[in-house]
């Protein structure tokens, strides 16, 4: 029934209808509304006035919050802190994307990971050196970067070890945001990487890039000038405001697309030299033991994913009949084209809606409507990007890059829906 | 020498270079980072090793903050509380545009306007009634509203009585923030309004939406049904995460481009009718004396409007030189087509940046460069939309409007800069 084309005229099927009840979003608007909402005689409900009417309000706030506790059958969104109990100081803290909306992540709730805790820096000795193979080097402080040229732009920001757990032969059981979330998607401000290294004037000797920052875990990289795209920025903002203390401040590189790694946080000093400083973060962190022995080092630009964040594990669907699944894709070669979704396990795919507009780099929406029989089903969603990247199924991933990888996980997620509405996370 | 074209053999002028300094942005390129930035011999400042990279950093956080005092020469930003004393409840916190980057404002930041404080509304017990001249009246709850199809935008919301105190004679001084901030952007996700209204088969005679909310301020207000903009929804999310209650949680209408009180917060009800109910916020509020003695109502659209950001009033230039000029455009209409800068009190203006993408009904930001002499010079900027309509000059709006005006001020705005680097607002 559900394959059925509404045109009688032709029997192409609707690239966007599919097997397991998967329904292009206008359905809604013939069936779905009416059937979620309560009839109601016009004033029955609503005849007395409610509390609010008659108490004041609450007061004006210099910096507004979430609200607290339970809202209604929803969670108040928060990070889940995953912290290594071995190393004080080492952990992440985790995007609830299961609780979010839209593309935007709050900068409260912007996933973070930390090596040896929030660096506390002082805004006002803060410099930047730029060294190296230079003609001359140059140091920052705040005031000097303000007066230089600066760029906005949307781009997510996903650290290479997100989603990690799902190298593990049994499925893990999480919200969705907390086997993915260490990806977030925010408004970055800063002044073009570019337009601080022409300035030093870089000799024919200057082929990388080699980061340091004022934490004290010591994290460096090395980037490779010749591969670093052009809008990689120092950025100084983040949806508006300055940098949080956790994302960097006073200022850190965003090299959009890039492993999360790569975007150093409270930068210390960016050093041109003729080949990779090859420090740990560089040769035992962020790198991949492959099948055939070999370690992939430097895979810097990140894969082609997504997952479908509504519903996920953790949600209860309220019973049968029209609901809307949405969900993120991201890719970082740029745009995301389509995102497939399956609701029978991936026997058939059918087209979602990709909100517009679509920026290259940034979180995408997409949305679907799915009329749900009651029956038990199988969510999947599998983004391609304009590289004509495809988000491969698992089984195929580890095939690829066998089993004792660590990093930059990106298959096809697998939400198992059970016949009282709950999900679960399974490998199918 | 600032007009001189670098293109040689051509006479025409550069759209993007004008009188006083204003520079395309590609001549920081040419001479202006270096300036900026501090000759170092290579590793002398930093020979030391910082104190964070001995002591060990902060904690990871469920919801991360601001950071606090300070930051270097910069403040942290806070909304300003202008509250009326004579009414508890009643009054304004402006978004600190002066002190934000980009475009997204970030939510706890986000202006407000409340009538009786922030309505405190159980979402449990919350209902939204979709009654009057319709087939049948629906009642939706947060849970049925979930099921329902959802859209994202990134849009302003503005107050109609943002910028209100430019009416006075005199050239009110504060921050361009606490002047006009009455305005910010955020990314909203919720449903259609149109989704809505086709469930209840409004009747013929439905031809206004009476909007009233849980808030003890008895704010309601009427929106002509013909007029309103397809893209209306009833707005659950905010930059991602669950409206804030100073947001109109769990609901609000959220009208892109119309004025702020028709974007009612906490939505209690909708109610179709024959024709507006002519409320206090219809009538006395939110309309303009013309000077013919008419008074304009129902003015929902807001104008085409700019201001500059940085520098502003309450900053310093820290000395002549090369800077940018960053600001904000917006307008009801859609698209900022065009901003003009002027560095001489608009003798000559000249082609601002727009930072890409410029959405529709969103902020844009707009930069350039200036080289600035030393000597008192007055900064304006003038925003054309997709309409082709521009900024008026003050005294022009004055001359269309009269004086007897309290809403909608949206003339081109001066800031002087004074010998000594610092701003002030002016009549200009």
């Amino acid at each position: 029934m559900t394959m059925k084309n509404p045109d009688k005229k032709s029997l192409q099927v609707d690239a966007s209808e599919a097997g397991g009840g998967l329904y292009s979003r206008r359905r809604f608007v013939q069936r779905g509304v009416a059937g979620a909402a309560t009839l109601a005689a016009a004033g029955s409900v609503f005849a007395e006035s409610p509390d609010s009417w008659r108490q004041q309000g609450d007061a004006f706030s210099n910096y507004g919050q979430p609200l607290e506790g339970t809202l209604g059958s929803r969670q108040q969104p928060i990070r889940w802190i995953t912290s290594n109990s071995a190393v004080t100081g080492d952990g992440v803290s985790w995007t609830p994307l299961h609780d979010l909306a839209g593309t935007i992540t709050p900068n409260g709730l912007h996933f973070e990971r930390h090596h040896n805790g929030v660096a506390v820096v002082d805004p006002g000795s803060w410099e930047l050196l730029i060294n190296g193979a230079v003609g001359r080097s140059l140091a920052f402080n705040l005031d000097s970067l303000h007066r230089l040229p600066m760029v906005s732009r949307i781009a997510f920001l996903e650290c290479g070890g997100n989603s990690n757990s799902l190298w593990h032969p049994n499925a893990v059981q999480a919200p969705a945001g907390f086997l993915h979330g260490l990806v977030s998607c925010a408004e970055w401000t800063g002044v073009r990487l570019s337009t601080l290294l022409d300035a030093v004037s870089p000799t024919d000797d200057a082929k990388w890039l080699v980061a340091d920052g004022y934490d004290s875990a010591g994290v460096t990289v090395s980037l490779p000038l010749s591969e670093l795209p052009e809008d990689a920025m120092l950025a100084l903002y983040q949806n508006g405001e300055t940098l949080r203390a956790e994302n960097g401040y006073p200022a850190r590189l965003l090299i959009p697309g890039w492993e999360g790694v790569t975007n150093l946080k409270w930068l210390r000093s960016l050093t041109l030299t003729d080949r990779p400083a090859m420090t740990r973060y560089d040769t035992v962190s962020y790198t991949d033991l492959l099948k055939d022995g070999t370690v992939e080092r430097f895979s810097f630009e990140m894969g082609v994913k997504s997952l479908i964040t509504s519903p996920s594990p953790g949600h209860t669907i309220p019973g049968s009949g029209l609901h809307e699944i949405s969900g993120l894709a991201w890719t970082g070669a740029g745009v995301i084209t389509r995102v497939e979704l399956s609701a029978d396990g991936g026997k058939s795919w059918a087209d979602a809606e990709l909100q517009q507009p679509v920026l290259s780099k940034a979180f995408t929406r997409f949305r679907a409507a799915w009329q749900w029989d009651g029956n038990p089903a199988i969510l999947k969603s599998r983004a391609t990007d304009e590289r004509g990247r495809v988000q491969p199924e698992r089984q195929a991933l580890i095939e690829e890059k066998g089993t004792n990888v660590y990093y930059h996980y990106n298959a096809v997620l697998a939400w198992a829906v059970a016949a009282n509405g709950s999900l679960s996370h399974v490998y199918a």
